[in-house]
């Protein structure tokens, strides 16, 4: 049985707690023992309260010690607990191992999601990214995210620094655009909702055909027509420019396929 | 019973025969009776080939002709067509219904969904944009739509101009960012296939919430620091210059909120 502490409050570790509660009703091989927030109250809603602590002294002893806290905390809340040579694991994806405190053993338990504090997300389809400098603490953070997920991989500070970047373009780039899209639309008295199933397919599109494959739309045909009659339509719009750069950056990887 | 002739054996005019069969299996109100391509061949496993016409001067007598072409090539179709005052729609969403030729009476019928030759998709799910001079026209063509659709809307040629700018940017340019989150990734020894459910849920999200209300990410929440290592991580990369016009423009739009 690998015993867990949870230290954090926000969204993620709010996410987690639920994942390890549901976890626990299928694999009792892993349990959260206690959970640690600044002030109790954020997370009396989803846990007994004689499980949540708010003080580093009445931390209990785990297995396990995943810190759901933001990138600018990672280091001082690892010196702050008051053990050494537990294993201790940071959930960013920013942020490299090392940053952890180096009198415990780091590792890294990533989820690879956005998390809205109030859209409920299922944890089995969450890639969790993993790294530990010990082979026995990697068996031991693939355990538990087994638990949660089923899809695990292992993925060095390096790459998940990359990981991250790309994250950024996928997911928050392209929320952007949807933004972008949905203003378009707003502007000449058109629901949004009739791209909804456009965006759908998109999204979906990818997991079978490679996104280079994918590409379709005026910029990569070369119809200049086309991009004419959209630049000029957009001619006194803030997105004229990101119109141009996108079509830009499309055509000049086609050329290089 | 409404008769339909089909003009065109591209993406769309395939995807259509093939909803049109369908559709005639559940309603019998509406029906291809022919379609027009200018080689009969390239239609033959979709179409008894006595259904298929290559010769303007065999063309059937028809409630409604839509034409599945090129944009380039509408106005000289509805021109070819040896029929006046027919109702001809054309399917584009960048032209204008006042393209087709006005010896008939002209409607648009625009199924708002990005085709590919080898993904399947189906039509139920798939807004179709009317537009008909007449409201006759119009109340038919909403017929037939509904026959393979069931999600329709009165989008004006103004509006759908709009509309196709948008598309554009939820689609051709989401796709484009795709692309380069599975460039990093490549570069990174990263599996692509990471990214997938984080794709799939940015996507879903905005079904439920406003994209502007579903941005998350360093560039909205100002982590300058986030925006600084990516910065650095991508300096020798062709897509810094993006990544910092797109963090901008999320930056810009915060403001404005």
């Amino acid at each position: 049985m690998i015993k867990v502490v949870l230290i954090g409050s926000g969204n993620l570790a709010q996410h987690l707690i639920v994942a390890f509660q549901e976890a626990y009703q299928f694999n009792k091989n892993v349990v959260l023992v206690q959970a640690f927030a600044r002030k109790k109250e954020t997370l009396t809603h989803l846990l007994d309260s004689n499980k949540i602590v708010s003080d580093w002294e009445q931390i209990t002893q785990a297995d396990l010690y995943i810190l759901a806290v933001s990138d600018d905390a990672i280091h001082e809340v690892s010196t702050q607990l008051p053990y050494s040579n537990c294993l201790v694991v940071h959930t960013s994806g920013a942020m490299p191992m090392t940053i952890l405190n180096s009198k415990n053993r780091k590792g890294v338990f990533y989820p690879l999601q956005s998390f809205s504090k109030d859209k409920e997300i299922s944890f089995s389809s969450i890639p969790i990214c993993l790294e530990a400098e010990h082979q026995d603490d990697f068996l031991m953070i693939e355990k538990v995210a087994q638990a949660l997920s089923g899809i695990t991989y292992a993925i060095a500070s390096q790459q998940r620094k990359a990981l991250h970047v790309a994250a950024v373009f996928v997911n928050n780039f392209t929320n952007h655009l949807y933004q972008l899209g949905a203003e378009i639309c707003e502007e000449n008295q058109i629901p949004f909702a009739i791209l909804h199933p456009l965006i759908q397919e998109t999204a979906q599109k990818i997991t079978t055909l490679k996104p280079e494959l994918a590409q379709t739309g005026p910029a990569i045909r070369n119809d200049q027509k086309t991009i004419d009659a959209h630049e000029e339509f957009l001619k006194n719009n803030p997105q004229l420019n990101l119109y141009k750069i996108l079509t830009q950056s499309i055509q000049n990887h086609g050329k290089k396929l």
